[in-house]
């Protein structure tokens, strides 16, 4: 299913033009909030922000859905839409958002498929799809043990995650398909699927990984709760149009999670690793600003504090933030878009689908006069509910970046 | 025309999760209004609405445009929009539409096929396309004529709607299909149209209705008037995706008038007839309250005022409606999404294209604090034009039916 609402990516590519200008983009993760009571102000409206509040008064302020109405996003999507591309029509495969999150360096032609660990009886049917979700430790061991299974010319990468999860990576020397249907049987009482090819070109990959599973089995065969693993999400890099040639930017991305880099360079920008220090991103930013025109800072702190449930956590994080825009604006970005991916209000201790604030700095933004930065002022004196995609569209455009369309 | 933006039924499905939780539809038809002079009240404004103004004033509010910009809605588009449905892409058939408005219970193949009585001369020309608009009663005495017709296996409804405007129902006794072309010339001068299929599959049912309309014209050929019928928009009823499987509810409908029971029966719900009085209303909400967790309750008069350009009885059903709030927040629902099908201005004595207020009440909406209910209030405590479709995904969310899209 797709949107394919509005302009794609290949019209904007379409219109990209020469610019020196630079655009920065701020996300703080799980920005938008609820009060605690009606009536009373989100966290981002509790929390002190003058720098942004000063921003937000000369910005064109708003909302967005990042993927659709009453859709609460994750991680990837919401970032995806942040940086121009709907997310229901580029998805990410299970096994990739895997290898994104631990931050395993996928090459073209891997294939990724994320693992379960699980318990399995004498007859061979599961009993419990987790392994009793095995501590972390313990699956690290056991993946060293499976990554020594040789698998002739194909390069065989075990990696452990959290719990019961690991990765698996399959790096064949020649193209293979990864159009594998799951082994997870989904439910208990039943033995793993096989391994079925969901065309002839995966029929290879399809033998590959029952011989690995069979030898994977023996591997594991005297554990007492991880003795066998289901495999779900055989996925490859997609190959997507890329953000530099859609919107013309050299993009930059400075993130302290593997999750946010991974997805940053899966449409093509430069991603280094920051710590989670907000300084650190002015840092990174100044480092980076002669040598791109794109950057893209993520701060996670508000959503962790939203998913912990506190409220007065998430207020200080954002206060955090506000500190250190004087010296973002050093830099002399021409756009300032400030937003978050999706909601995390702490009253709901989780991502949610409520619309995210936005404000969209620059010298040519129209400006709707937000009394600060905050939802509802960006409903008040904002332009309604943007679709998230949209944003880095009128983002690139402030900055000059496009030319007109028809003469 | 198709609007094909935004995540579609199927994406909602895919993310749906088992939940407690009630979400309650009060639909005030023909709701949005406008001022009988610039600068006053609308309807809705001018109405003493005490109950919900207080919703308003925690809910999430706004406007929404039924179908799309300009685009003035009829009563089954504007509500398969508010049950989720692009009414662009989920098109009723005219045939089918006429069967839902009279309630006639179609099945599952049947063919639905709206008929006009008209005149035609002795060289068969139509010299009117709809029999000087014949009495209803004696539409009547003819259609038992025609029902009269024998027809091999295939069973035939005919039924009077109003004035010339009659349904014709074929029940074959296996698969056929309505691809056939109207008879209706849409011009007078000229005889009927052929029966013609639009494909090979359908040359059995032309046969049929050809032999039918033959027959027929034997049976009327002796009368003043309505001396011959032309046909239109042959249908079936439609394969959709189903709002419980969408929105994962239960979905129960209260309605006084045949149409909007057939149209939330189209989608899945089950429905029952209703008096007129509100307070019918709040008995069948009570009735069905636990073995439902979805409940569209339809109130027609507001339309029925809009359209005899009664401003002042329009004030006073939207009044009507307003005492029942409490009895109908008594079942406690989860959330509460009141709004209308379209605008029925009573300035335009008709359906309009303006976009209609709305109020999404629950413990976890985003409040604008809009003081009353009210298309000024919901335009300024408001998130802006949201389109129709998007309300119920945003009710659907806000009573936690879905998981999170993406990791």
């Amino acid at each position: 299913m797709s949107d394919a609402g509005g302009p794609g990516l290949a019209d904007y590519a379409d219109l990209v033009q020469p610019s020196e200008t630079k655009v920065l983009l701020l996300v703080l993760d799980g920005l938008g909030g609820l009060p605690l009571e009606p009536g009373g102000p989100t966290e981002l409206e509790a929390a002190r922000t003058p720098n942004l509040d000063d921003l937000a008064w000369t910005a064109e302020v708003g909302l967005h859905d990042p993927v659709g109405p009453g859709i609460t996003p994750g991680s990837g999507p919401g970032h995806l839409a942040l940086f121009g591309y709907d997310p229901l029509r580029y998805r990410i495969g299970r096994g990739v958002l895997e290898a994104l999150g631990i931050g395993f360096p996928l090459e073209p032609g891997d294939i990724a498929v994320r693992g379960n660990f699980c318990t399995v009886d004498g007859a061979g049917n599961v009993t419990d799809r987790r392994a009793g979700r095995i501590p972390t430790a313990e699956a690290e061991r056991l993946v060293e043990a499976l990554e020594r299974i040789p698998n002739g010319e194909t390069r065989v990468f075990v990696r452990a995650v959290k719990e019961h999860r690991f990765l698996l990576v399959l790096r064949p020397p020649g193209p293979m398909s990864p159009d594998l249907a799951d082994t997870d049987p989904g439910r208990t009482g039943v033995p793993p699927l096989h391994v079925t090819a969901g065309s002839t070109a995966a029929q290879a990959t399809a033998a590959l990984v029952s011989e690995w599973l069979r030898a994977a089995r023996e591997v594991l065969a005297g554990e007492p709760a991880a003795n066998m693993a289901l495999l779900r999400g055989f996925s490859v890099l997609p190959d997507w149009p890329s953000f530099p040639d859609a919107f013309g930017m050299r993009a930059f991305a400075a993130a302290a999670y593997p999750m946010y880099r991974g997805v940053a360079r899966l449409v093509g920008m430069e991603a280094i690793a920051v710590d989670e220090d907000p300084s650190a991103l002015v840092t990174a930013l100044e480092d980076a600003a002669s040598a791109h025109d794109f950057f893209f800072l993520h701060f996670k702190p508000p959503d962790k504090a939203g998913e912990d449930g506190d409220f007065d956590r998430k207020v200080a994080v954002i206060e955090e933030v506000d500190r250190i825009v004087p010296a973002l604006m050093g830099v002399r970005p021409d756009v300032v878009l400030v937003t978050g991916d999706h909601s995390t209000p702490s009253l709901l201790r989780a991502h949610s689908w409520h619309p995210v604030p936005y404000l969209l700095w620059s010298n040519v933004s129209r400006s709707g006069g937000a009394e600060g930065f905050g939802e509802g002022p960006c409903a008040q004196a904002g332009v309604g509910v943007r679709r998230g995609r949209e944003l880095m569209p009128l983002a690139a455009a402030a900055a000059g970046k496009f030319v007109k369309f028809g003469a």
